[in-house]
């Protein structure tokens, strides 16, 4: 079977770097477009792509020459790292225009004919595609995939909403300064010290998992009736985020039930074999200082959620610790897999 | 007037060269006597610490020579940086030998009949120590300060305690590797990482501030009714902790009501005048990114708590951060200020 | 006497807020004028200046409103804290006008009528300035202080070259992010990370120290001769630069006479007591492993060099490690002293 | 064939995890058993060890239960990772009983009869085997690695050694806290700092590259005619040290001549083909700014030395950077290349 051609958008970035990087050798997907700002264009990546990643650049992309984020890509496919004041409208040109588009912007997450899709969490909203394509007129598509922090956090909660209900969420973050692209985060900011702020990000981490954990109902997607409260730290860590979380169940459980629902977690992805998916989308770890940004953001690639600490919580019922890596499975990685499970789901016939 | 003669039990550690170096040149106390363990007894304090502060070790203490931990200090008043574990034994037998013992240790601070103190915010339990002298038939008197995350975090509630109640309280803290002492925490451990776990400091964090916010009734100390939960974390910086605080009023309040109660927040040591008093304890930043630790550390000398992001919980009402030096004010600069209320209400006479 | 009315060309940056924090509350100077680029203007200097040092902004200097970079400022001098691709001809301009310069920049430290100073090294090459005078047709002047590496670097050097003579010097420097200003180093090129690799660094650090310590015939510098090799890294440290250094020296001499020459070092700016001048220019450490960054930079204020690890190099003879403050000594305050020596040699009158 | 027992001396330690990590899957050599300090004989490796590798530790290892450093474990060779205190008289003892012992301790380096090797530079040393035998009436063999830093080093030098010879060779280290070992340096000296100082490194630096180097002329070793000068720094890195280094050739060669001969270096472990053999042991890059730690440092998988900025010297003729995996090729692996070599040399049949 031929792989399918795709594309990235915003391809010389920090998650445009981790795009390149997994898709270089990806088993579905071809990598054969690369395209970026005016001036890049014309430049082979090789030249115009500060690779910062800690893998060398792949030889096979090197010499592509960047084409600009337009419509006229010759794949099928394309990967969405643009920043966000430009990704809305370049994105829903290349769906105009046939595209199949797996978007990390934030741009269209609030869209309510948009899937904001965790494939472990909610692969039914891809329900909402028809709607998409009526209502817009598309012959393309587009999905997105939600915020690094939203994506870890609703992996470690999705098992607990489906054994147990959930009423409330109270999340600290600790965040990598990847999240903050490049050159990002300058370093007498970070060094010695902890920017106790991140613009926005407060928000998306209240809002976002109720649309994940939100019911589709055939027209759209109900909100989760879920109350959840944020503070967002950027700390001296390279990648990976830690989010500090105590909740409350909507059903009383106890502390070996909430540990064996993380446990034995298995969703579509893992069923399907899609390429991406680790094989448990949600470890757990009993060692009493576990998880570690640099010791677990590599578990299952990169792609798995990291849990640990888990014990009682005087308001709330529970507390437990969350890591995640957040430019793989937080973003690049996400969007593949949101990818491939379209693939696997028809989408990209 | 003369100064009062005062020693350092435990001189040589990280507490310990705080103590010695706030005390160089206090204006009430005159350092005349450092005590350390056995293998350090005997050598000149030069010789026998390794200085690991910022500033240079105090030429006045160079040729000290280090004595034992014993009751046999030629002072009034020993400053307690002894490790937990033996902390307990050795300041009992310096009380009972009828020195008055200002701690930083954790030992004495759940017992009845001590005072663990923040001047700013219980300075009426100093009353506990006519019963404490009483009950144990010490010519001595002891009195201890809290964990170091506790005392800032006291320091910005006890405002809004006092004007407008507090029910519950949900705490994050992003704490620096000196609360660790020295070696503490390996730099393996910590670079381009977290360790999500601090031994015992939850638990603390979640009790001492009812004590400290408890109701002295002439006989006893009863735990303030006020419900806290804690998520303690280490990370790389080097001074201050950084807490990330939701919490809910007994009593509505605008914003603009919260924070004039803490910007106007004055208490007994700033009518005083104590030397090591901030004039002002708690300080309200409005930057959106502040407090930071190393821009913030050192306001009021060390000795104040710097407030900032003052905005809406979803869940619990009111969101803040909260910052301060965790080895001035939370440790040797807040003993030292139980001490000056010592003095100033006549115990050290 | 009144004081001698100032200006910051440059105000806003990282080495203009050093320049404002040092000039508050000067005994000789009064801050009258800030002065940034175009998108500051008109604003006060609180609204516009994104304040990045670890005190804070001067309430003195808040409400100042910020002017153009011309010369119509009300002052007698300027500092210059420019960037060097267009501090050249701003200098010029003010100089032109009759202000006294003294600059940061590094646009004119070759120019052979302008003096590259560090006062306790080579004042006497201020009698460039009749020459620089005559030449331009200037009736103000310029000075200018050297690269932050080797102002430290020349100041250990000095006290050997006058005493023994030098032939060969080889450096390697490990600097502080603050020297590449701010946003300046992303923090992804510095956690657990180095540079191996500063623009134009090595080249600074290769020529200037030869003209500090060229000698002034009356007619120009003669640069000296004396062989100098660079390797310049950045490092993980927010302020401060160490050198490693291996020097050949012209005479032998013990390493005991090495040291005395340091120790002993004292020049004019002690001599006239010039308000920035550090007691003892050049401090000597004796434990193994001093100086650090984070314990000796505010040695002197941060306007002293630290020495250390003095020691037998089995290629040139002596080893020595330096350390000095980058943004203190090694850029503001550097032109601060120079411009106390212009006021104590009457060029301010 | 079946695989060679093999067994690992100071287990649980930093370099220990090393050697475990790499012989997890070894395709020559079987893992079978583990020894160390007296308080973990008895345990599992799984509760005796705290694993602080960024990788998980091995399933394979983790029931295995820790036996005593004392020559009656059941293999046919030791890698050694013990400290250097004790690993002079241990791997005697092993060797006495008729060991093969692989060790990465700097005790035996410098004897005359001991092979200190790094399999691409002096293979040829191992002519020394039968003379170690005969004079210690040894059955078992004794091979050292060299310091982590010497080993890179060397490594960047042998090409040039043998194209131009060399005469004397500056370096200046920056090198990781993985060095120390753990819980090793204190985060609180390491955090915003340098350490301009590692106990016995330089002495290491200056002379192992001379034995390294040095010609074996039947009866033993005779030191490289070679000077080298060296300066050690702990800095805020993880794993990787960089030295930047200054070199003189004995025969003139261009800067294209240099880096040919470094980019075409190959040796007896490629053309064996050692499993742990990097394709190429040395390679260059040419970006201006490389190599860094964090992203080179995995080169050929932890196992190359990567070369940069190769460029004139004032005073030596070349100035270049060199990088290297400090507990890869630096310790672990480096000791594991050495004992592949004994294999395929026949000194394990």
């Amino acid at each position: 079977m031929s792989r399918i051609k795709v594309g990235v958008l915003g391809a010389t970035g920090m998650v445009g770097q981790r795009f390149v990087q997994l898709l270089a050798a990806h088993p579905w997907f071809e990598l054969v477009a690369l395209a970026a700002s005016d001036r890049s264009v014309g430049q082979s990546y090789g030249d115009a792509c500060r690779w910062i990643l800690d893998t060398p650049m792949p030889e096979s992309v090197r010499g592509m020459v960047i084409q600009p984020c337009q419509p006229a890509l010759e794949c099928r496919l394309v990967f969405s790292a643009l920043p966000a004041d430009i990704a809305g409208s370049v994105e829903e040109a290349f769906a105009l225009t046939g595209y199949v588009v797996s978007s990390n912007a934030s741009s269209h997450r609030c869209a309510p004919d948009v899937p904001l899709m965790v494939p472990e969490v909610n692969p039914d909203h891809l329900g909402l595609l028809p709607l998409q394509r009526q209502r817009r007129g598309w012959p393309g598509l587009l999905v997105t995939n939600p915020n690094c922090s939203t994506t870890h956090l609703v992996l470690a909660l999705k098992p607990l909403w489906e054994a147990f209900g959930l009423r409330r969420v109270f999340v600290t973050t600790m965040q990598a300064v990847s999240g903050a692209g490049y050159p990002g985060v300058p370093s007498l900011d970070i060094l010695d010290n902890i920017l106790p702020y991140i613009a926005g990000e407060e928000e998306k981490v209240e809002w976002e998992p109720r649309k994940l954990l939100g019911r589709f109902d055939g027209e759209g997607v109900e909100l989760a009736d879920l109350q959840l409260s944020a503070h967002c730290n950027r700390v001296a860590v390279t990648d990976s985020h830690v989010e500090c979380i105590s909740l409350e169940l909507a059903r009383p459980a106890s502390l070996d039930q909430v540990r064996d629902a993380l446990v034995s977690f298995r969703a579509l992805p893992q069923e399907l074999g899609l390429p991406s998916a680790p094989p448990r989308p949600v470890l757990v770890r009993r060692e009493p200082d576990r998880p570690q940004p640099r010791r677990d953001r590599m578990a299952g690639g990169g792609m798995a959620t990291v849990v640990g600490r888990l014990r009682p919580c005087p308001l709330m019922g529970y507390k437990l610790i969350v890591l995640g890596h957040n430019t793989v499975r937080g973003a690049a990685g996400g969007a593949i897999l949101n990818a491939e499970l379209l693939s696997a789901q028809g989408y990209l016939d």
